[in-house]
């Protein structure tokens, strides 16, 4: 496959299907010197399954992370990183049946074809949104390594289907509350509502999409490179890694578009003896390059393709069209789970980009 | 730098700044056998230049491009196929004065920053939209190496500011009519429209964006690289690291926010024995995997940051705020310029990740 | 570190440290359909631990591999697999003495100040021969997958300390005795010998070196990428990053140096209806491609750093100089464990190349 | 081919052919901020010629280099580095006639099978040892950088041949004296034998080899990138990669075999307040990683396949044992012009990795 690794300073390369023995990671380049410890990586974990069943599938097994290698006397030492999670509430039975009916809006039918019908099926293998873990034990690590350079990643749900907030949060109210409600929305009354239109998609067999918004704080000015790792670039292909993203934009992204070049040029002003803009409408990126604004993202997730309804199909060994109804579990909106794995792809990528430009040194320096 | 490479199998690495001697671009990893000439590659610069000068800059220079390796008695030998442009109508005059006052919505002041103020200036130096000539040179080799396999990469105008066509082209009206007129977009009473509103945008020193869509036909099932590489993730960023670039989807992309999924997803029917889907809502790609349905993306180009009128900047040499008006050449619009990137961007991934899973071979078979 | 991975195709990722809890590695593609079992690494494991007490140290584990991904039905899927074993002997005690006094010929000074001191230290950690296990059982998985096409890759002990033997051995005769003795020598006399030396030196206190000897058979001609990633470059490359060797030659090597052209050119001749050459002087490379002849290689091991004899050194807290007697487990030559690891350095190297070239797809056929 | 660049931060492209236009390079993450002009490249390349046409081929063009990109106002500016030198002196009609006809010790057979007949056969195309200048231009730019640093590579002959220098000489004589005799062996009156030898060799249409010495001074502790990017398996790469190099080995090398661990240690001891070692057996690399002793590396030459004896090969085309007799220029020795390749495929390596560690910084300080 040769597409499992990721970053050129700080990679990532993980392992692992929805029904097989476990879900790994191995973060290769992390400075040595960083404090970092199971508990570390839990507090992730925990964000990925919102605590109210009602809005996600029957499978909440509470994933305990084991840090196989990389740490010594609770430091990373430069060597890599490996941790794992087992696989437990494994039920590959209702799985067996669709082997040769392709789920529509799943991978299943390009992997088999890809693979020569070799890979495996169950749970959609290793292209289940169950792999997203390994992202986001990676993204703990480097969450925890930007930490120390005083970076926030912030991701927090926009909409959810048609609910949606208009509402300008202030950082601390990202920080707070992003995961308070379980939609991850930190409008609170609207993620009530949010989790209302989840549960009626549930009811009737469908499942809905959503936004999810991120911001990337404090990273300084000159991050990226170009030509073609351009800081932006190599955000968006970090995103659309994530299962179920389908559009990207930074700043007003499509919102760009009818504007006139003096109302979307950012204006370079000072303030507190530095230099800064007056608006973001550029998301932080200017050339490929962050200019010390905030970043800022939007991405588009897809509703669920899992649903309880009827779909039509193809069966791919007797070349017949076909009618498929989807079992197994199945969460009716992706969107609160994909917060975390946002959250974990852009501080995967800044944690990379940071130490390409030096920022981020090899060795952090000893606290007292 | 260190940026200014991409691709695993057909490796694309650019040189070349505004107001230097030369652009260029190294292909490296294009298959042995495939006929190649100058004029392949001096078609797609020629669709660079709109012929309209209403719309574009004063530099109209005619780029001739010279293969200067890997090329032998008319056929790529499988060693590295290097191609320059000369720039000959450098004007560095009118740039000078800006040195300390970074342009807004330009990479001048984070590359300032990045680089020590050791960067060449001069009309964005490695950042000006100029460099896009080395990418359509990789592209034009893409192309001709992709047209063997009958893939077709075909990019267009949706939007100019708020002039937009919400017209369904055929792929034949594409083909034939997406460089007819100066805008690129195949709706030809509404690209005069467009062109009207680049005009007006200029003469009030202003400038506009739009959006551009792209299609790419006849990709296997199979292509792309979970879980970093996903084809997708590997478009997007190719599409983010062309200028100007701020927003990238997929099929409906945001306007998959507010489907259900019996409505989002492509249903797999069977259609002169093959498998197909009904809609293309996904835009040709599940779980990072072409699904054989035709590749559909859409990206928001901003609009052009060089405005005629005076702009709030910062002095970096007295960190003072001050007053800019941006000389020298600039488009109003750089919607036009940046279709053939675009198709440039996508063609060079595309053939990247067919060289990957082997449907293009290393040695292409002679034909009689 | 970041260097912890390897090969562009068939991609090779270790972990795991001497006294860690685990040592791991995960291979990234290798293709879809080729049966694997972990009893297909357990014999090479087993290769790693000569039977003979009495030449090797006290850790004698029995390394039990075990597949945690990338398998599926008994055959490969196409994702990443990983293995990992066990440290289950695993006695830090003696290594706490030796934290601030580093044992010459080991990595532990240079080590230590590139990580700051935050390197794990214990029995030499990441640098520890024990992670050649993870080299080991990536090595099957390539010798796997190379037989599939028929190549073979056999390597033996050609010399241990002055202990040397000159016989020119048939293939068969290597591959029925290279691990027939506990030294790894195929002439079996000789090997004896080689064994009397060993325990020799282990009385003494002192350790020897020698050289191993490999052979890659049937690689197809056209195997390489020049300019920078020559099939013997990347031999090479491969076999300094297995412990302890410190030279590598192809064909006749350093003897080459004293020959006239006429003598050391390799003649082509017409064998059985196939261009083949009269004499393997090169090593079966030329210009950085594989010719069709046996690729031949001759690596230096330098003798054990550990020994049992008092040896001078600093004390790198103090900075006053120090002697050092090393305690803890070591072997008196590590000419027979390097032997797999050469073996599995070489088929890694070469499945990576013969995927790169083409000769081996992504995808195996399926066998009835 | 996909194999025409290396280095992970310093990152090196060649492209061009013997008879091509140019042979080319370009250097991507160059920090910005080094002082460089063409008078720093030119002083290389004239290292490639020796003065003496007794001993090299006809071939003796002065390579003018011009610097395409990458440098502004007399700095490296971080932008890719493109610099070029043209074929003038190319005749390719001696090589048509031997189309069909591989020449024994070079990469034409090998070369036409892999691309399929598509290669550049004359002079041996991407394969003549003429590319080296991309080489020597890169290696040039480096050496400027690692200069910064204190860092020096110093290549010289130890053996041309059966004739072979043993002198010890010292850093001063080498720095002086290796490229004072056509022969570039420091010691002079050595030198002059080994010019004897080649001129002799050449008069009786053979040729001959040679053995290169080279040193790294003054490389900091701690650079390498274990497992798989050791500084020696990085440095074997590099060096394999030179054209007619079949051996390397580092400090003692193969000398190491008949040792006891007791001799091959290499004993820290204090001097002038730091750690250093008594000796340098090892070649300054510990597992992986630079000690901060000299790197003394030392390579094979093997003899020129071009010789003007007529040799035994196949008619490719025909499929039958043939003659040949190699015409066109060849030089009898190549071992002075591996010299400076030899010096620059070391620079270039330890350049990349000190970027790597951090040892150099993105952005040089500016001097007043």
């Amino acid at each position: 496959m040769a597409g499992n690794s990721t970053g050129k300073e700080f990679t990532v390369t993980t392992f692992g299907e929805s029904h097989g023995k476990i879900v790994g990671v191995v973060v290769d380049g992390c400075p040595a010197g960083l404090p970092l410890s199971e508990a570390d990586i839990q507090v992730e974990l925990d964000r990925r399954i919102p605590a109210d069943p009602k809005i996600v599938s029957a499978r909440i097994e509470k994933d305990v992370p084991k840090i196989l290698s990389g740490v010594f006397n609770g430091f990373t030492t430069g060597a890599p990183i490996a941790v794992t999670v087992e696989n437990r509430e494994v039920d590959s039975g209702s799985y067996e049946e669709i082997k040769d009916l392709p789920r529509p809006g799943h991978a299943d039918y390009p992997a088999r074809v890809k693979y020569g019908g070799f890979n495996d099926y169950r749970g959609g293998g290793r292209f289940s949104g169950r792999v997203t873990v390994a992202l986001i034990m990676a993204g703990a690590i480097a969450k925890k390594l930007l930490s120390e350079f005083d970076v926030d990643v912030l991701a927090y749900t926009r909409a959810v289907g048609k609910i949606k907030t208009e509402k300008k949060f202030s950082t601390e109210e990202i920080r707070r509350n992003r995961y308070a409600a379980s939609t991850r929305c930190p409008d609170l009354s609207c993620a009530e509502r949010m989790e209302e239109a989840i549960v009626a998609a549930r009811k009737e067999g469908e499942s809905v999409g959503g936004t999810v918004e991120c911001v990337a704080l404090n990273v300084p000015v000159g991050v990226g490179e170009p030509m073609f790792d351009s800081l932006d670039a190599d955000l968006a292909k970090a995103l659309f890694n994530v299962p179920a993203v389908k559009a990207v934009e930074f700043g007003l992204g499509f919102g760009l578009v009818e504007l006139k070049g003096s109302e979307s040029n950012d204006a370079y002003v000072m303030k507190n003896g530095k230099v800064t803009a007056s608006t973001d409408n550029m998301g932080g990126v200017l050339g490929g390059l962050s200019n010390g604004m905030p970043i800022l993202m939007r991405v588009a997730i897809k509703p669920t393709p899992s649903i309880g309804r009827e779909q039509k199909t193809v069966n791919l060994s007797t070349m017949e069209e076909a009618v498929l109804t989807v079992k197994g579990r199945h969460d009716p909106c992706v969107v609160p789970k994909a917060v975390p794995a946002v959250e974990a792809a852009v501080a995967v990528t800044v944690a990379d980009h940071m130490i390409r430009v030096g920022f981020i040194p090899k060795v952090l320096e000893r606290k007292n």
